[in-house]
């Protein structure tokens, strides 16, 4: 393509025009690492990595020297499950420090729009009463965090940040523990952590054995009328067993930002759920020029054979 | 009283029923700390402490013997001001770490809300309607935190662990500071804290050089579109400067959660403006079981001639 230090990519998805919010920090940041868009290139052979949200079955076909596949997300459930990725194309993914903030503050405003009743507070403004409500302290209310990666540390933070009883589901013991929180791992440990909680984020990588995670026994073992808070994949939630929980008291509802179908089909009955809130997988985004960044960083690392610190280990899926 | 180690107290409050608060857990506290209403109370000359809300002009007349005034909540501005207690009683007040949290909590929650927009959030899942709304990376938003005792101190801990840049205007260089935190202090640190910033949230303590300091010349400093979370005391707003800076712009809106006349009247217009958040001075409130412990634990150093850790430095204000 430009010359013999740079290395070509191509942009694969079906629903984002990804040169349109990644190109011009890509540009910015670098003139050897090359990306187009598939009608661009010239000679698909030269092409050594992709840049990927959703691509379609088909995407990877034209390739045939490929050698990284990167998300633009933290999630790679739909790399590693694509089946026209062969095991030897590495994956990678963007791995951004603001996007896990934002993930942990949307999970807190969640937590303390429940916890502190916001919806009554706001019902009684609007009609100009003043109605003091009962509060307990944080540290009676236990939330349970599912999942330890960049995105699950945040949430743990900042939940421990605002004086709440913390309990997370991890793989393993973490190296620098928050004070006061108690960290399980194991394979009860999804249980265990949330034995009697009063909240339940879930920010687990979905894999074959957390699909399906968030279902009728899990919310069977949080405290009566817990609250939800689902940011992890659509897939991990059961939704009839969703309902049911509310039907029967154990959870008093749930704040939902990801679905098996997205965007939520506008005559899903969910909308219509008034314990549900319903959110347009908003809880946190990456940013162009962290992608961008990160992009540039690990096609150079593909091209001088270094390895890739975004990679992503494909037997543990994360 | 009771017998010759027990000390007398009397519950103060026009507008709270504090025996119906706070009776039950001191009562299972202590046998040897009694507190009555003034008018359970044979001899008022055996009251040697008094626990108090707002108490009236005339409430400390009846007793003679007054060695300390408590109040059950982190400010103390109206027992300094009170024209009825002399400079010989000693002040103290209650300091309860979980009510720091609530108020950390309530502050995240307001400052998360508007950040995230989900007003809109709300409104749109209302009509089934899936649109993703553009976000920043929490760091590029400035937070200013004015104060930072032991409410303030919970504050910053929050908002910084949910990725914010926090500014705090305070007394003294901190001992132990929150890592990456900008601590301000001196003659123009309100000022300092506050420019540029897009958030600013009040918990200073309210004395005479603190009236008054939500006004223009602040409000002028902030980001453009900033907003408020007065979680103060009502004196620290001036009221039309809050509505002319939303008018100009320099604000948003505000949170307000106390005011100058609590409960805010029925007709008073910050009611119906659409960008306040009115909320009943519900940011947090301090737990019996503290409060009652914090109570004991002062009367009896009080009986037993001791320091109280609880005392409030009336030259200083807090």
């Amino acid at each position: 393509m430009t010359n013999a230090n740079s290395i070509l990519g191509v942009y694969l998805s079906d629903s984002l025009d990804l040169d349109a919010t990644y190109g011009e920090a890509l540009r910015e940041g670098a003139s050897d690492v090359v990306l187009r868009h598939p009608h661009e290139i010239d000679n698909p052979a030269d092409v050594r990595f992709a840049i990927c949200w959703l691509p379609d079955e088909n995407a990877f076909e034209a390739y045939p020297n490929l050698e990284l596949a990167m998300s633009i997300g933290a999630g790679v459930d739909a790399l590693l499950a694509h089946p026209g990725l062969s095991n030897a194309v590495q994956i990678a993914r963007v791995r951004d420090p603001h996007q896990a903030d934002l993930m942990a503050g949307f999970a807190a405003h969640e937590v303390l729009h429940h916890e502190r009743d916001f919806a009554t507070l706001e019902s009684n403004a609007v009609k100009a009463h003043w109605q003091p409500l009962p509060m307990r302290a944080p540290a009676s209310a236990t939330v349970a965090v599912l999942g330890h990666g960049t995105m699950g540390r945040a949430v743990v933070e900042a939940v421990a940040a605002l004086g709440f009883s913390v309990r997370v589901a991890c793989r393993s013991q973490p190296q620098a523990p928050v004070e006061g929180v108690t960290y399980l791992s194991g394979e009860s440990a999804v249980m265990d952590a949330a034995d009697g909680a009063n909240y339940l984020i879930n920010v687990l990588p979905l894999t074959a054995s957390t699909q399906s995670v968030l279902n009728k026994n899990l919310f069977a073992t949080l405290a009566s009328g817990a609250w939800l808070v689902q940011i992890g994949r659509g897939e991990h939630l059961v939704e009839d067993d969703l309902v049911q929980a509310i039907k029967r008291g154990d959870l008093a509802g749930a704040s939902l930002d990801v679905f098996r179908e997205e965007p939520l089909p506008e005559d899903h009955p969910f909308w219509q759920h008034d314990c549900l809130r319903i959110t347009p997988h908003i809880a946190s985004d990456s940013l162009p020029e962290v992608v961008a960044s990160q992009v540039i960083d690990t096609a150079r690392a593909l091209r001088d054979g270094q390895p890739l610190a975004m990679g992503v280990d494909r037997s543990r899926g994360y």
